[in-house]
């Protein structure tokens, strides 16, 4: 019997195959997840697959409490250790993407947050996308996968922060980005390389460019809590 | 009864359908709107709709002295009330656009104009593409996107001056273009990024890059007043 | 009766649509004609007409001599007069292409050449690919287009010139580029705007690169002259 | 009788027709093979035929020992006799790609290793991708192909130390990779292009950028070697 409900999976897969679409990874790079609470459990994209060949059925589910495959004789994403950290920490989060997109991965690589620059950013992420601190040598000799989960639980905070901060880059690796579901994450992953390239060339014009905070605090606001007006079709 | 022509409704639909195709934005960023002077209202895409769930039927009707959606079931674009002062301000115009085009938004981050510095610029925009003044803590807390549509028109000037240089860049935020028809205005879009790139690579081969100014007269006289003579069919 | 055979009609068709589908011009930028030496005629894009709705019967024919239109109701492509000043000085080319592509026209805006970094360079340009003095203001005020066409013959040279140099930047302006036939112009199009990228980015990494006289000889007899042996099938 | 199984034959040309699809070069430049170590030959992409118009029967086989061509009546890609060189110097490779994708020429023209900058390198290269000396103008001069091969091999090594680092970019020209696979060889490729326009671009953000060592390691061991875990789907 298949693990996970038909509209799980198929939401997980939809939310994959946005990573090749909006360019975000090369080859098989890359991976979304969605979690189904009640079940104790979330899908994954299998390892080593090609997006072209992911089917719905190819989802691994993974097990919330122990890190199990459920069934399938597929092996999951090797970062599913870290997508399992981030569901035991954030009790909110539905959805999780990790991405190798290249301007994410350039800040992530020169050990710089993104900043906020502007409206693209604030609307979305309140605050700089924040890069973690490296992985020492003994978090990286074991339990890497989970060792990279809690460096980003260190920098985000606890589940009120990862709602408002959905994005992190890890130390010389890339983004990881959350959300209530898989396609939320996934629209955090590219929100997150779009402002990565708009920050990357507004510095090559302006090292100096910064936003002011008011303007910040109203972009926010004005898709977030309980005066939000932003991107509500009704 | 649906409010707008369905000439103005294609019209106003085509245009917004150039944004993704032209890469101007990323996911629901972004907008076209199309006014009918003598019906007293502007079309603009709805809030939070995807293109691709974009149809004619779905754009929102804006009174153009009240603001008030006059009819259909969707929220206007949040930018509403920023086309509504530009329509206001300015007789002549037909169409307006948004976007969070990358090297535009670039420009705004780093506060700085885009230059002059050849002829693709020449032949469209009368001089540098200005960025306006930042809004001030006042003017973002209370009717921010109308504030917004002021700085710009603060920028600009007069009707006449607006068809001069169809363009403007929000601080640290991103263009608004404008012109005679919905398609004017997202042409001027695509043309403002485009320049907008040129201008940062120009810049990064040569930072004191600059065109004399009997060059950008001569291109903007071949595409503007009485002896204009490019891009004529006929 | 329609001049210019179909044969003809059909190249410089073919050669224009790889503008749009090669990325080298928005909108309706950019134009590539084709020559019948005997009719004393070539055949140009008409002026603002979309590349979506070219077709072999909107090809202008342009007098040789005279610079006059041969027959149809469209206008000519206003750079028709740099085209019929090229075929004037160099009896060897067929084809001619002007484009606004990103990287070639920031390097013209820069006023710098396209430096010989290495052998995509040399396989095709026997040198720096040149940029143009900048026109006058008198020749700016008349005869702009033919006078703009003289500075590029001014800078390449004669018919010899011309065959190992098939590209020049014009001074805040952008490439033209030409060769034996339609195709081969269009072609040497899509290779100043690669290399011109490369050069943009060597020099962000290497501001003082540059290549061995020895290795640019190598390539560029490998494609040129009685020893050739590269890109030929048989 | 044509040279070469039908599967070799359909890997070659599979594995050539992602050159184009993954921007890797322009035009007809670029080139893959795949080598019969028991046939003693190798199958090539012929010379200036354009991606659009290969097909399985036009790929050119070679003979290791001679470089001689077996069979049809198409030239091989002029690289062919650096390709053979590789085949004969590392034994276990079985594909060979070539391309002059835009950021890896950038780092070849700048005469710079591509450094190890994160996990997306160290995923696949064991340290910084090499640039190889120039050749000498004697080099140049004669058998200039085949010196082309020997020069890289040279900066690589031994078959072992292909295997770690399988790829390289020649000076001044651009980059080589191989794998056990044409496809291999390849996505090689397409990863050497993803890690050299990151690298770039995090240089622009961090001229001092760099990785520890133990994080490079844990990540190329994930993939290769007895433990590796990483991108295996069973």
């Amino acid at each position: 019997m298949t693990v996970g409900s038909e509209a799980l999976r198929q939401d997980v897969l939809r939310a994959n195959l946005v990573i090749p679409k909006a360019g975000l990874a090369q080859l098989t790079w890359g991976n979304v997840s969605g979690v189904d609470r009640e079940g104790g459990f979330f899908l994954i994209k299998p390892s080593g697959v090609a997006y072209d060949d992911l089917t719905a059925e190819k989802l691994v589910p993974v097990d919330l409490e122990t890190g199990k495959v459920l069934g399938g004789d597929l092996r999951p994403s090797v970062d599913a250790e870290t997508h399992r950290a981030f569901y035991l920490a954030w009790p909110s989060i539905g959805g999780i993407t990790h991405t190798h997109s290249t301007h994410g991965v350039a800040f992530a690589q020169a050990d710089r947050d993104i900043p906020v620059l502007g409206t693209t950013h604030a609307d979305t992420f309140n605050g700089p996308v924040p890069v973690t601190r490296g992985l020492t040598a003994d978090e990286c000799a074991h339990d890497y996968e989970w060792n990279t989960g809690q460096v980003i639980i260190e920098t985000i905070g606890d589940d009120e922060a990862a709602a408002a901060m959905p994005a992190a880059l890890v130390a010389n690796h890339g983004p990881f980005t959350w959300g209530a579901t898989p396609q939320k994450s996934v629209e955090h992953a590219i929100i997150c390389e779009a402002v990565a390239e708009m920050a990357l060339k507004t510095l090559a014009l302006n090292p100096n460019a910064a936003t002011p905070a008011h303007l910040q605090e109203r972009h926010f606001k004005r898709k977030h809590g309980p005066g939000a007006y932003y991107g509500n079709p009704r």
